[in-house]
């Protein structure tokens, strides 16, 4: 796949400052990156942009947004707070895109969440537009129902994004959350150029906890290229994230995990 | 929930012997029973029936068949082969369903895999009619993909059962498969009359073996009295079945978990 689109999700070397990271992507030719909030904190903001921009690197989409259902207004309208404070980061940075992460539902009904979410987003949609960065609903696979997100699909994802009908409102297809969707093609397709970030890593069944098991790019059973060619066809043309949350590879050589990632990345043909 | 209408899936009780399951229905005023096919075996298939009758149970299917991907073509024989010896043990025992888990890709692409699988039940269809069993296609929770299989929603399982068009092909409704989807409640209500089975337990966020770790009815976050009315107002008129496989229980004491499973059902409004 195409070197020119690749980028680095930071959480693929979490053990990484963000300094660390931005380092690795010089070593290895990594045009693009997008950091985690706690990364960037730590770094502190305006550091970060000044780095990034001295390091020619562009920002695909500040790490992450979202969780907006909550027991009581006042917690929801406190996440509410931090998500406008996440769009002012990713503004200071360049980053085209703030990655929603919706959130389980917290002693709420589904549809209940559901709602909260919708109303979430649409609270922080006059920030968004404000600060010309786009807010991303990402589906997480079900699994991960209780603990990260109501939003389980890419049709949902989907259904939920054209309620807003704005540019400032779209998606992210991420492989391992979506793929055993018979449907993935078609919601690929019907997301079009709201699509405003994809995501890469591989499937195998996870153990233990589930939300830190995702695969090196080629070790699962993903058919990632297959996915690559329709979210491509469906007019996607932003940076391509190698996003892979595993705690073995944060354990080992994050030079390693790059280098290889970055190699299956290379040999993807779509 | 209505107590003439309740069924224990043997698995929930997978430590005890068919003869010891008969007697916990027995014992606990449960009408209906779905053995396991390897519990049918040790027990001897005309026996089975026959004490099934003895104890006045209505047997409400048979689990499991299914698993039709294979490598080649002989393999994809052998087991449409086993699948109708398993609907001749169901027949046996009267059981009305032979529940059918899909299987995994088993190193073909999904696509692959998806049509091996409908090809395995038009493969099946016809011995299905003599029989006078219903296959009814199970869709299993998409975290199960690469183990159990590629059919991952209720609305591929309807899909796949509408193109057979055949009384004798349903799809089962298992709380904890389906339970994650934003369609679910359409999905159930398109499905109608071809509900061919609904089954109970409950969702906690699975650690260790993903196929193991259900949780008892109300132990977790499932809204199952919602999914039960859907069910019944589809027109679903057979036995449901509590179907809670997790390895703890497993573990504890098979009378307590039964008494336990049984207040919960009851406890349920739908």
């Amino acid at each position: 796949m195409d070197r020119t689109r690749l980028a680095l999700n930071q959480y693929t070397v979490k053990p990484w400052s963000l300094r660390e990271a931005i380092d690795g992507c010089i070593r290895h030719g990594i045009p693009s990156i997008a950091p985690w909030r706690d990364k960037l904190a730590a770094h502190g903001i305006a550091a970060a942009a000044r780095d990034l921009r001295a390091a020619g690197l562009r920002v695909s989409s500040l790490c992450r947004g979202g969780f907006f259902p909550a027991p009581s207004a006042g917690e929801r309208q406190a996440r509410i707070d931090d998500n406008r404070r996440a769009l002012d980061e990713a503004a200071a940075i360049g980053a085209p895109v703030l990655v929603l992460v919706p959130g389980p539902a917290e002693g709420a009904s589904l549809a209940g969440a559901r709602a909260m979410i919708a109303d979430g987003i649409a609270a922080l949609l006059p920030h968004a537009q404000a600060c010309n960065v786009r807010l991303a609903i990402e589906p997480l696979h079900p699994m991960m129902i209780a603990e990260r997100s109501v939003i389980t699909s890419l049709g949902e994802a989907n259904d939920l994004c054209a309620s807003f009908a704005s540019p400032h409102v779209g998606v992210i297809a991420d492989v391992y959350h979506i793929f055993w969707d018979y449907r993935v093609e078609a919601e690929i397709a019907r997301a079009g150029t709201t699509i405003a970030g994809f995501h890469l890593s591989d499937w195998r069944t996870p153990s233990g906890d589930l939300t830190s098991n995702r695969a090196m790019i080629g070790d699962g059973c993903i058919e990632i290229a297959g996915l690559a060619r329709a979210v491509l066809a469906a007019g996607f043309t932003g940076d391509i994230e190698i996003e892979i949350l595993n705690a073995a590879l944060w354990a080992g050589d994050q030079e390693l995990t790059l280098r290889t990632a970055v190699e299956r990345y290379t040999a993807l043909s779509a």
